[in-house]
């Protein structure tokens, strides 16, 4: 007769599938409360404290961690010597260890006790699941309650074969691995300031891209706390690699004035395109004024709803992806036939932005590792008046508009907003001066008149070139972090030609 | 009288360790291998089978996982009710645990054997030191060799404090973690082909940068298989978090042609500078001319020996970082007295490239995984001739350079190059045509002549307009993925103006 060891802290389905075993002809082996719940079911069952003829310890700590259990379990099953010392020492087969830990990770989100949050840092409950790994020829590893059904028909199939084991081995090391990794993480958050000696980035996958940022790389999304389960929908196509990063910058964009109808357009994860007016549709209109050359295959995120209106509209040109925090069913129906434009959405009344607290970057050999970068309001409101000239309510809330897209842009940039609708970005360039050129030879291509409006860069002007070159298109007012030793000749060029100039003092790199 | 249980794979420093133990009057348990070494050492030592009064098991699959062992661990110093129960069961404190693990990852580096490999998943150890780690407040858990020596002075000093416990426990849960981490990575590596239903991005600390990607986040950097401790040395300064990404383009361009004195010039992650000529000296001098103002501030990275002339050379403008293959005395003492200069080393004769197999990056909510991108000779020997121009010998070695550069350089991009040297550069943008301008406008400004050189663009040119705009400049000679359905356009263009095209069919987003 075969062995199932049952041990789970969330005892979820454990009475189903303890049913489900017991008709199979296996012989139940439980703990603690696992135990209690099978026999209150009628269930027949045997504590481990009985089979081991050792007590239950310290308030169970100690229940499984005996040789008569791990014995059971790990010995080969196909080896002699094996054999012979299981008969020996009395030691009979374990077949199926079905195990869930205790609920660091919840407990850590519930409470800051220390003493609390250790006791539930499971110790037997990862040993027999490793255990059983370690010799999943022979034993089936269990440690997800949505597995209960698969392993039960496949029983029944008789086809748990060792590939199917072999799975499940995988997967228990992935769990005991998650485990730790996430103790360690929690512990240097906690003491060290989540900077440890080993760092954990670990990511449950979502779904695997048709290719990677090219058609010979392969390409995976991983998520953190099921952020994608829920907040991410496809409604026609399938995101790529490369949308999904577009779509993170757009998202970043769009979702950066609370409930205010923003519009982001994105292309090679830049903004081209970002306006905010009295509705979704004028956002849109003004968005794809600024360069509807680059917006052609890009990605658009709206901070609202996606009506038929706004689908009509952006239908007239090729844009890859939509994201939209929601959409209707009219919308939908206008892109019924194109192939291949894509829709996302989050369900959601406005789109929501995870917010990571640390951000990290691959370079070979090693990543580095940082807080997130974060820009608020409260940036430009502290931000220091260094001109004569104050800026205009209106030209206020364009900086704002400016800096949150300066501080989401990368590096070099210059952003140029008016009237609630950027008007020119230059970025990516190795030189503040040459991205304020290039953006302006592209407004001036796309016929936009720049005369009043407001200019953001994400790090210091080093020289006032910059400053002459606003003035020559019309710029009213600027804010930057400040910083150089030129300073004073920015601060004097601006007053020269009665640009207001704030300095915020934060910069925002961002490569 | 305390105990110490010692159970180590690696015996290194163990007899060392256990005599200084013994003399801090430590009574010492012990397994298998590391049993039978103390004892010819003639330290004093019981067995761990004696003292359970269990024997060893399945090859040494049984020994520690028993009751009296973990429960000496476990039970809680302070609560009368374990107290009571350790009294009745006659467990004893255990308040030392020395466990090193089973070599996974060493065996999976030599060795195919599955068998063998899994064999080497260690259960016994984690789970010692998993126990020890949870009971740190009442015991010293030891998981590396390079503590031995600091754990026994703070022993004879009595400085074993909780802090020092809790340390060493954050440290117990990191190895554990990785531990697993890697038999999960692993697993998935082999049997689903690199990406499984969990992602374990591991790195170990390197060191803390003074701040991020900016002032108020704090950045830090990891590393994969010791790659930053064996290939790079500070000479002088520290390498800040954008150093860093940078030395990273830097570093993968200037290691991208085997033993050719190459030298790169790059700023905020793209190249603004690149050369190979005769030497090293001639190749930064051309690197520079390509862009002298980008490259202020920036950091230049060297295939080969920086020695005293080329130090003189550089030290006529500033530069922030230099990294070099290696570095002379002279020339490191040119930089004598400059404080804002840092410079690097590998120590070796030629720059190495860590390559890792596979490239992530953060969005939020979770992370894109894909295999890394690379990019060879063999792309432009493979590459398909379209136009009825043939490239010369010398074009051919340019458009090699062009097309590494270009693979190397963040999306949309056009590089041209000549001679050896690159004399213009478009990236970061959002459209190509605008990265051409960008690139044309800037070599004018630096008074670089195109005539007779090359280009190459990362990805397909989607219209004509890049040809139309090359032809004006003087380039001879193309070469791209080909793929845009405009190609016969594109073909078309190159063909009225005598100009060389390749297709390699590979395109090199970088974003």
């Amino acid at each position: 007769m075969k062995k199932a060891l049952l041990s789970v802290s969330d005892k979820e389905g454990i009475v189903e599938f303890a049913k489900e075993l017991v008709k199979l002809d296996f012989k139940l082996l439980s703990t603690g409360g696992t135990f209690k719940l099978l026999k209150e079911n009628h269930i027949e069952v045997l504590e481990v404290s009985d089979y081991t003829q050792s007590p239950e310890l310290f308030e169970g700590r100690i229940k499984t961690l005996h040789p008569k259990i791990h014995g059971g379990i790990l010995y080969k099953r196909d080896d002699e010597n094996h054999k012979n010392q299981a008969k020996e020492y009395n030691i009979e087969k374990i077949d199926l260890v079905c195990v869930n830990l205790y609920p660091f990770k919840k407990t850590t989100l519930m409470s800051d006790d220390l003493d609390e949050i250790i006791e539930n840092i499971d110790i037997g409950g990862p040993t027999m699941i490793r255990s059983a790994a370690k010799n999943y020829k022979d034993v089936l590893v269990v440690c997800d309650i949505l597995d209960y059904e698969r392993i039960i028909k496949t029983l029944k199939e008789g086809k748990d074969d060792e590939k199917f084991r072999l799975d499940l081995m995988i997967k228990a090391y992935e769990h005991t691995a998650n485990y730790d990794s996430y103790i360690a993480n929690y512990m240097n958050e906690r003491f060290n300031g989540g900077f440890g000696a080993s760092k954990f980035i670990v990511g449950q996958k979502v779904f695997e891209t048709k290719y990677g940022e090219n058609p010979h790389q392969k390409g995976i999304l991983y998520q953190f706390d099921d952020f994608f389960n829920h907040h991410f929908k496809a409604l026609k196509g399938e995101a790529s690699f490369n949308n999904l990063t577009d779509m993170n910058a757009a998202l970043n964009l769009a979702s950066a004035f609370d409930k205010a109808p923003a519009v982001a357009i994105v292309k090679h994860g830049n903004a081209c395109g970002f306006a905010i007016k009295e509705g979704l549709l004028q956002s849109y209109t003004h968005a794809l004024k600024c360069d509807s050359i680059s917006a052609y295959g890009g990605v658009v995120a709206i901070n609202g709803s996606l009506d038929e209106t706004l689908a009509r509209k952006i239908n007239e040109i090729y844009v890859e992806v939509i994201l939209a925090a929601n959409v209707t069913k009219e919308a939908l129906a206008v892109f019924e036939g194109k192939k291949r434009i894509k829709i996302f959405t989050q369900e959601n009344p406005y789109l929501v932005r995870p917010y990571d607290l640390y951000d990290f970057k691959h370079i070979n050999g090693g990543f580095v590792y940082q807080n997130s970068d974060e820009v608020s309001e409260k940036e430009l409101k502290n931000a220091e008046l260094k001109s004569e000239r104050k800026a205009s309510e209106g030209e206020l809330k364009d900086l704002e508009i400016a800096l949150k897209i300066a501080a989401l842009t990368k590096s070099n940039n210059v952003v140029y907003v008016k009237n609630g609708a950027m008007v020119a970005i230059g970025m990516g360039m190795t030189s503040r001066i040459d991205a304020a050129k290039a953006a302006i030879m592209k407004a001036k291509e796309m016929g936009l008149d720049l005369e009043g409006c407001v200019l953001a860069s994400e790090a210091f002007f080093p020289f006032r070139d910059s400053i002459d070159e606003a003035s020559r298109v019309g710029v009213k007012a600027i804010v930057e972090p400040g910083g150089s030793i030129r300073d004073d000749e920015v601060i004097q060029a601006a007053n020269e030609y009665g640009i207001s100039l704030y300095f915020t003092g934060v910069r925002h790199f961002l490569h």
